[in-house]
């Protein structure tokens, strides 16, 4: 295999400083937009289209798709639908496509657009990830979605978790992906623990959604790799 | 003491993250700006006027000023003192003033204006800045100039080292503060092994800096610290 690197995006502020284009992005929004978007797909969702804005979603709407929007944390005002993990998990939606906007994570997806892939990771489908960048014939980022722009303890802890998992055969390039693996390192058995302490845990557990965090960060519940293919995150199984 | 709190901005182009107004901002930029202005300023330079481009350099030689620029890592073309410590080591420019300009640690001193007190850290100065921090009666904001608008490993590992001295007194907020801290509790009894893995070791050992970069990790060297006043930094001893 050719020598092939791996570099960590740590926010979506950050990602002028990095070239996407030609690579395999994955984008990791673990709390919550990957793991409701790997959880949907996992349960039948047809497709999720990342977009912008909730009147975006409103526009998908018209054409036949589900309107899902998260802003804050919450479910949008006007929308019954947002990035809740547990709201996909019991085939709800299948069959159906959604259109999704969320304060970071779709928006992640769409600053991305240069990749050759865009795929969506979590602690959810860790495993069935890695197998697929190792599938990937060049470069990858790993993409934090963070919180409004700020880095975030989840999202790098995700990252470092993969970069544990990958950095035999890829190529740890750059101080953000090194930094990444080191903070995983530090917290490899205690995930919970640390994100635990976390703003963006703060903000969710306040809203008592404690157990959708701990849903959240278990490890390899599915295989599904959402891919974004014509501007739809579709399941490759 | 009232409860004060203490964050990280991990880079510049994270600085709108964050509100600076009232606080004491703590500039880092370890490889090299931070550990020039200390070392001029203990060798007797009378003040660095920080400047955000080459020309305004220009500008303030005019006005009797020693110009000084730094661009890539190198003299800018055209200067003949950028930000080596070992340019201002042996009171070369004792009882004169220096314009200064360099790729990331002036343009982030630029940044926070807002902020109620500036000052300027790094190994080199370490315990003394901890004093001073001690000291200020309000919140307070570590700022890591990285490397163009990247994440920089020396540099939040030199924040990471203040928060371990800090977080008896002062509270840890943030994501951003949280994982500094993690990393450098994670390589504590070994910065200087850590740093060599860092792109900016790896870009300056290229252009013959070792000594350099193991001058800028030494700790306590000096006790003095850099304080931004009427827009000069100057020694408050």
């Amino acid at each position: 295999m050719a020598r092939r690197n791996i570099e960590v995006c740590l926010s979506p502020l950050l990602a002028g400083c990095h070239d996407f284009s030609g690579k395999c992005v994955v984008i990791i929004d673990v709390l919550r937009a990957s793991s409701a978007i790997i959880t949907g797909l996992s349960h039948g969702v047809q497709a999720f289209r990342p977009v912008a804005e909730p009147a975006d979603a409103l526009y998908w709407a018209g054409k036949g798709y589900v309107p899902a929007a998260e802003r804050g944390g919450q479910v949008a005002e006007g929308f019954n639908l947002g990035n809740s993990p547990f709201s996909y998990q019991e085939g709800q939606w299948a069959g159906q496509k959604v259109a999704l906007t969320t304060t970071n994570g779709t928006r992640a997806i769409l600053l991305t657009m240069a990749a050759k892939q865009i795929i969506v990771a979590g602690f959810l489908n860790q495993k069935a990830v890695v197998q697929r960048i190792l599938q990937f014939p060049g470069d990858v980022v790993l993409f934090c979605a963070g919180w409004k722009g700020q880095f975030s303890l989840e999202d790098t802890l995700s990252a470092g978790s993969l970069l544990f998992d990958l950095h035999k055969y890829i190529i740890i390039t750059g101080d953000p992906a090194i930094a990444a693996l080191d903070l995983y390192q530090a917290h490899e058995n205690s995930i919970g623990q640390a994100v635990m302490g976390s703003s963006h845990y703060l903000r969710l557990a306040g809203k008592g959604l404690t157990d959708e965090i701990a849903f959240c960060l278990k490890r390899d519940l599915y295989t599904t790799v959402p891919v974004l293919i014509d501007g739809e995150l579709v399941a490759i199984p």
